[in-house]
């Protein structure tokens, strides 16, 4: 099994690999945080780096596959690995019957997009578990909108400018692909994007108050929530699951990022920390 | 409704005075966390700052409790504290049961240990739950070692040469006190001591592999589980619970904790982290 990932599915792949029997090889961008790399170490897969671009990462992918024979499994664009993906829908929809059975569940589900692959396949879910009627919202980094601006033009767009995005959600730099355009075009009901400083924010947020140690690709999602443009465009939806989409996160850069953060919206003032 | 607490405590009570409609008045020493500041404010508790001492934090809190007429509740001495904290040890119980039914739930429960409240708390009530086959093994910084002399003397126990400790567990540096010092005595049947190196290692595992947000006290009982000293005294139990006992993390100060911690033992070395 091969792939290119810079992290969550290389680790997905590695441990899958691993249950199985199988070996796995991962290509990955040579800027990837060393805590990715050593968690898809340590479950046995073997990596190689590349340069971090799209290209570089696809092109590494077809030479290992060349060289070892293996099969390439893609991060987002692999219709089985949209459908594993969609399952967090699933749980999210059921959870939320758990919750609310009275009302009917979630009213609104809210997912960061890179690739595209969790959020079609939680899209797809969640549409067709609710006959439609549950909104799906995904949720972008400004810096890296190239899913925001495909779906309004109506065609796969790039990066701006074609270059490498430099949002600090490193998860959600990759492009929509020819499989997974379609589900967001036609699954997904808004695309929101938040600023580098709203992503920190919301990262922060959770970390903080809720304990869980989410990557900037995660707090894309809470970031969304709290926006104005979410307020303005879904405020009347009371239920909303946020998909928390992985913890990858290099702590030394992070807390460097989360360090400047906004502060939680309590009225105080963090100066000491910014000393 | 008046306490001192560096954090977790005062967090606490801070909310329940606001849910039941009283005011809080918490005396902080002056170093602890701003994060734990910024919950305590903004769930509407005053805060007066005193010295980081145990004498500073009482005198304080009886200037306070004079100043306002409040009542003292201390944040691990008082019984109805110990009581409520407790309740970690049932729900714990409960899981463990729901989780092994055939086996009979829990064989071990490790809980960091400070003042003594939470941990005797959890004692009771696993002692008391399991007929007293549950095996309570509290665990301690080596720097802030006061409660296992304390539990091997046979009497509480100051801080060593009358210093305030230094450790990174902020949260455990409270000595036992009168209630929660027989508590410890009779109900704990062992305390496992843990070096600052091994804490930051176990904080690091739990925020890198599990994605919780832990603050270094809570790692000193994953610390102790992972401990040689826990292998060879309680090795044969298998089902072992953790109390990860608080998440008040100020982030800047983690950074160089954890950055320079030892990685997960997954056979990479991370030392592009310290460069």
């Amino acid at each position: 099994m091969v792939t290119h990932s810079s992290g969550n599915h290389a680790a997905a792949l590695a441990w899958a690999a691993a249950a199985t029997g199988r070996s796995a090889h991962i290509v990955m961008p040579s800027n990837a945080p060393v805590v990715k790399r050593c968690a898809v170490e340590g479950y046995g897969a073997k990596i190689t780096l590349c340069e971090p671009t799209d290209e570089a990462r696809a092109r590494g992918a077809s030479e290992v596959c060349a060289a070892t024979g293996g099969a390439l499994v893609h991060p987002s664009n692999d219709p089985q690995i949209i459908a594993g993906q969609g399952t967090v829908g699933l749980e999210l929809v059921e959870q939320g019957m758990e919750t609310w059975p009275a009302e009917g569940g979630l009213e609104c589900i809210v997912v960061p997009i890179g690739g595209g692959g969790l959020t079609g396949g939680v899209a797809v879910a969640a549409k067709g578990l609710s006959g439609g009627s549950l909104t799906v919202v995904a949720a972008e980094p400004e810096l890296a909108d190239d899913a925001c601006r495909s779906k309004a033009l109506g065609a796969i767009q790039g990066h701006r400018d074609g270059k490498n995005p430099t949002t600090i959600a490193d998860g959600l730099k990759t492009l929509l692909g020819s499989n997974t355009f379609p589900l967001i075009r036609d699954c997904v009901d808004d695309i929101i994007t938040v600023s580098e400083a709203d992503i920190a924010a919301a990262t922060r947020l959770v970390w903080e108050r809720m304990k869980l140690a989410i990557e900037p690709s995660a707090g894309v999602g809470v970031a969304a929530v709290m926006s104005p443009a979410f307020r303005s465009r879904h405020g009347d939806k009371k239920r909303v699951g946020v998909v928390l989409c992985g913890g990858n996160a290099d702590l030394p850069k992070l807390l460097g990022i989360l360090s400047t953060a906004a502060p939680a919206p309590s009225g105080c003032v963090l100066e000491e920390e910014q000393a």
